[in-house]
């Protein structure tokens, strides 16, 4: 059994990017710029944010974070965000999820120019991935298939099965991995809790991409042996042990599933610092589309 | 075994819009209009598109129906579209594919505004249409989901198999499917070229959709009892028995797999009727959009 390691791909990725970078600045051109929007003071959050805030600064992308209070009306939102979409330095706009609730999200995600929209939630980045065009990937499903790709993951004609069918991960993981391409051409079954007979198709998949956000629901008897587990999930749950009060726990009962397979992505340490290293790919792409542009 | 039959339920589908575009009449409303665009002298394209423009007449629309020579340019194309894209008269917009070569498909595509894509295949309608949000589909796989929800054919928890993953038909029916709705609800595994297994995979679908595009390929020994088969496959085959010198095959040995079914369609008569079906109703949606607007 051998880790799929987020962490190593994750700082692979940023070294990458860190080169490309550096080659840019030494040829005189524009340098990736990623702007992040945060509102209020949710802790999570504004962990999320600082993390991708530095992460760009250690590959020498330029970053801009804009702050608002909870009590930002939607109105004064949209107008950063189209100054954003204006402004040509700035190449990527994220803007943090969850929203307070007197903002629409899917006005604010739908505001944000395809061509910005790094996060890859806007129904027209989600639209041309679907199609096979060029687009941005959403960073969780974009985040696994580098990580197959580091590993040289087979995937051609194997059995994938996604456990959930969310906008951010099950649905494109599942469109992804079925398309003509590396990582892709796997047959795919999408499961969800509307699934009758989860285990028996469990038990189909070379791999399994775990996505239903329920700590530690993928036991080792809906595994196959030699099976790629993916775990997506990353559920807070209250742990006196530890000083933070909680630990992560993934939707994979990793001690149990491990042993049984070829390869297996650890929950913390897995799809999550992936999915910075996919936000960061998507800005970089984002910057050097106006070379050509 | 019975017979998904395509031409009743299309035929009801017009019925039931017949008589909402009289009441709108009565009420002194707008009438749905479709422009339907086509270049060139194709033989099939032209018997498709004339029998939407009859269509829209049966049923009190509004067509307009405009043509161009093979030898159009790109741009009189995309100012043609412009044009219709700001007449607020013209509900639905549908040009009919393929185009000649020295047009681009999807420069056509993605001119037309996704409020007026009445065939669905614009990438902000796939991805509006992937992320749940209320979108135009694609007229064949809609014309699926019509067809299954008339004949009342439970979905939820069933599993269904796609064989095929085009942008047209496999893809799109794939994700209906599994959305939470009805129809839908299913798990659904999506099939391929490059699935190793695909007999096995078949023989567990309740429902089964082939769209591979290759005559008679699903025979009896690939379906369970009792299974629902909606054969997409419309293939042209030399056949001298037949006074135009061709037949229509489906994907499907019907002979072979209709005694297995509980349901099937046919070819022709089956999927083809619907796809009118629900080209008709997404332009009655798209009229009817704009008395809320």
């Amino acid at each position: 059994m051998e880790i799929l390691d987020g962490k190593l791909v994750s700082q692979a990725v940023k070294d990458k990017l860190k080169a490309q970078t550096e080659e840019r600045k030494k040829q005189g051109k524009k340098l990736p710029h990623l702007a992040a929007v945060l509102i209020g003071n949710n802790g999570a959050s504004e962990t999320y944010v600082a993390s991708k805030v530095k992460s760009c600064s250690e590959i020498g992308f330029t970053s801009t974070l804009i702050r608002f209070p909870q009590e930002v009306t939607e109105e004064e939102l949209l107008f950063k965000l189209n100054e954003l979409n204006d402004d040509f330095d700035v190449d990527g706009i994220l803007v943090q999820l969850p929203l307070p609730s007197h903002i629409s999200e899917q006005k604010i995600i739908e505001t944000i120019y395809p061509t910005k929209d790094v996060d890859g939630f806007h129904p027209e980045s989600v639209g041309r991935m679907v199609q096979g065009l060029p687009a941005f990937y959403p960073a969780t499903p974009y985040g696994i298939l580098l990580l197959l790709e580091h590993y040289k993951i087979e995937t051609k004609g194997k059995h994938a099965v996604v456990i959930g069918r969310s906008n951010i991960v099950g649905r494109p993981i599942s469109i992804m991995l079925s398309k003509n391409d590396y990582p892709g051409n796997c047959t795919v079954t999408v499961c969800h809790s509307h699934t009758p007979n989860l285990a028996e198709i469990c038990l189909q998949g070379d791999i399994i991409i775990a996505a239903l956000g329920k700590p530690e629901f993928l036991k080792s008897n809906m595994v196959k042996p030699g099976a790629v587990v993916v775990d997506v999930g990353i559920t807070r749950i209250t742990d006196s042990t530890k000083k933070s009060g909680f630990s992560i726990k993934g939707d994979v009962d990793y001690d149990d599933v491990a042993p049984k397979c070829s390869y297996i992505t650890p929950v913390p340490g897995g799809v999550g610092p992936m999915t910075i290293a996919a936000l960061l790919m998507n800005t970089f792409k984002a910057c050097i589309a106006k070379d050509i542009a």
